[in-house]
């Protein structure tokens, strides 16, 4: 047995041994079991269960396994998304099975149900309000607005040309630079200017493209002032800071909207026709007025808007930050949808910042991408901003719906059942009793666990 | 053969019978197979191909596909999102290695790379800030602000005692009900007033304890309202317009930090350790001034962060609302991130609203959401707030390093280039060749085109 002392000694190696232990040098370079085998080692004790948990989940088919491990590095498994389908969305006319990739219970519930309730009232109409791109040089000249802004219109034609190595092919397709235009930063920082550049990147969402153009130009311009007599003083403290798409894109917007005479309303339980539509309204006014309540409100909104820009292969998180930034556009956080009635005609709608791609990233590499877009119809990047926002909208619609009516719980907990009942391991015929039993009871995880505990 | 005129009826005839043929009643009662049945006949014409595309996504565990078929409405498959691991996250001096899911190629690497710089310079500092939540009770009554006040908070000892069944376990262990504060928001609309409660859910993300909460308290103040001899009149006129939980959690906060001198830092190419820090604290300060480039600067940071909360189970939607209203809570869009030097110390640090959770949800249900708790050494909610926030310090240090010395897209491009090489289905030995060359060339998408056509 160990004294005390040697105890201690032992335990503080231990602790050391196990902090160094796990600190791993040329990690990317291992194939992936040897990668396995070190985490196993290092994390889990040696527990081979926790090597057969990652493994079971990959694909049978090596090459296809091999594809999905070359999307990132140090790729050990497949995490799984549930990818789900919203049927009946009826979309200027058009009908559209939605994919949606999604962990929370609900969504897809909520989406289709929209869909349904708006299907039957005319659908939702969409329109594209813009599809420009930003990108920008960040950088600082010790020089005034008024002499540099005459330089760069000089140069803007040249840079134009010189980009066309880059630009000739996305133009072939309708898209390229659009503006080119110096802004005046230097009240923000000293001597801080910015090359604001706005494109058209088609049905790409064109972040390589824009970020290549972005750097051409950079060098370009550092040549350009460098080179001309005038410049060639204050070229030499140059100093570009960086160059870089904005996922910030107030001007490519997708709208969608819904609406029907308040008497064409479904009944809800409680209250009239008009009092729904118009505790709706007010629902929506306060997420206007009221941060707290806005950002969940958005979040709404943000989970019909993420399962499709997830499934087609698209970055969500560029989306988020630009939705998000919108939403807080004039000082305050708000609503991004409104809701309002007119000559008892209730009017729903919701704009949305979307830089989504059809073509270009996952949307070609991805199996299961390919698919959602093929189940889509295979649109174009402006028709598929607008399909988003439809989702944006449904979802926004399902919760407000719920929230204002039986409250948001019920149909949450209605949706998770069959996760606690999972978590019991519950056998089908048990679960079938359940979901029978909930259909007039109130689901809380204390009221199916007790429900089950009786059966067995 | 059809006249013009009858090939006309016919294809409206036909574009009616496609349209007509794509709504579905029913469809969330269809089993799994008839569901996909249904897809492939309305919206893949019968391709079989659609279907063997999704079916072999399947796990082969019929119970375990079960299990995550469940999780939400109308699954058809699983989508994969690549399952990286990131090593050598020294945080408060332990070290993690962090589990990450994500599609986009550059950020695992990047995380990775982040950590290998830190690791040598100390390490992750972080702290937790605050572990507080929000629900709200909105509601319109016609009274002043100055009456009902003592009302609510006559009736808030009994609303705590009233929820006891609700809170009970959350209370043992350490959380439950914090305060319950009347808001006055009548100049924002009529008679509209806030229940604000403010909770801890210990380790639990909390949604659904908080809604639970807040849907029971507002019955209950419904009742003491109508019970109460002074309100009866008043309490008719009671509107609960919703009961839910806020996303926007400003105090919930973890605070992650890296700091060296700057003769500590890495020598970059062509700028001394001094430009180099200089410069990264400048473009931070462009973050922080400008909404174009704050927003693509604080999607950076999500990157990180996102990829361990979808690892971990928890909701991103959530996490994303909040942290991008937290980035605007002054009235502009900022950096989430902060930079400087102070006596030749480089300092960068990053503070989040996390409301994330390390119990409930999905963390038991999904495997490899468990998976990913287990390679954490199963943290406590706090604790998981400081490894996403050290994330996504990691991700943002790497995008700023990057774009203030090689630019973008060298890196990016770089991971990219497997992607590329997938797409035209290199062999193993055209990969090899063309990782080889491009070690010392520019990735572009026409360069890779270029190479391996010559190649074959």
């Amino acid at each position: 047995m160990l004294t005390q002392n040697e105890g201690m000694k032992n335990s503080i190696f231990n602790k050391k041994f196990a902090f160094m232990s796990k600190v791993v040098q040329g990690f990317s370079k291992l194939s992936k079991s040897e990668k396995i085998d070190w985490l196993i080692t290092h994390h889990f004790h040696k527990d081979e269960s926790a090597r057969g948990l990652i493994t079971q989940y990959w694909h049978n088919d090596e090459k296809l396994q091999g594809l999905h491990d070359d999307f990132i590095e140090n790729t050990v498994s497949n995490f799984f998304l549930p990818l789900g389908v919203a049927p009946n969305f009826k979309i200027n006319d058009e009908i559209y099975t939605l994919p949606m990739a999604i962990e929370e219970s609900s969504v897809v519930a909520a989406a289709a149900k929209a869909a349904k309730y708006w299907g039957n009232r005319g659908g939702f109409r969409t329109e594209l309000l813009g599809e420009e791109k930003v990108g920008q040089i960040h950088f600082c000249l010790p020089a005034s607005y008024d002499r540099l802004n005459p330089f760069i219109e000089k140069i803007a034609p040249q840079l134009r040309q010189d980009l066309q190595d880059i630009t000739k092919n996305m133009e072939a397709r309708g898209g390229g630079i659009q503006t080119i235009e110096l802004r005046d930063k230097t009240t923000a920082l000293p001597h801080y200017f910015q090359l604001h550049v706005t494109f058209l990147t088609v049905d790409s969402m064109g972040a390589n493209f824009i970020n290549s153009c972005l750097e051409e130009m950079a060098k370009r311009l550092k040549v350009y002032l460098s080179n001309d007599a005038q410049w060639q003083e204050e070229a030499k403290d140059l100093e570009i800071i960086m160059c870089i798409l904005s996922n910030y894109v107030p001007n490519c917007l997708a709208k969608a909207t819904v609406s029907c005479p308040v008497e064409a309303l479904e009944q809800e339980e409680g209250m009239s026709k008009r009092t729904f539509a118009e505790k709706f309204v007010r629902a929506v006014e306060i997420a206007q007025k009221e941060p707290y309540r806005a950002v969940t409100h958005n979040k709404g909104i943000m989970n019909g808007v993420d399962a499709v820009v997830i499934a087609t292969g698209n970055d969500f998180r560029a989306v988020e930050a630009g939705v998000h930034a919108f939403a807080a556009r004039d000082g305050q956080y708000r609503s991004l949808s409104n809701a309002y009635i007119e000559d008892d005609q209730f009017y729903f709608e919701l704009t949305l910042p979307l830089a989504v791609g059809t073509v270009g990233g996952l949307t070609k590499l991805h199996p299961l991408v390919r698919w959602a877009i093929d189940l889509l119809g295979q649109p174009s990047a402006p028709q598929l901003m607008q399909i988003v926002a439809a989702a944006g909208l449904a979802q926004n619609f399902g919760a407000i719906r719920s929230l204002v009516t039986s409250g948001i719980q019920k149909g949450h907990m209605k949706m998770h059942l069959l996760n606690i009942l999972n978590q019991m391991n519950a056998s089908d015929h048990e679960k079938e009793k359940a979901v029978d039993h909930f259909k007039s009871h109130t689901v809380t995880h204390a009221a199916v666990v007790a429900f089950i505990q009786a059966l067995r």
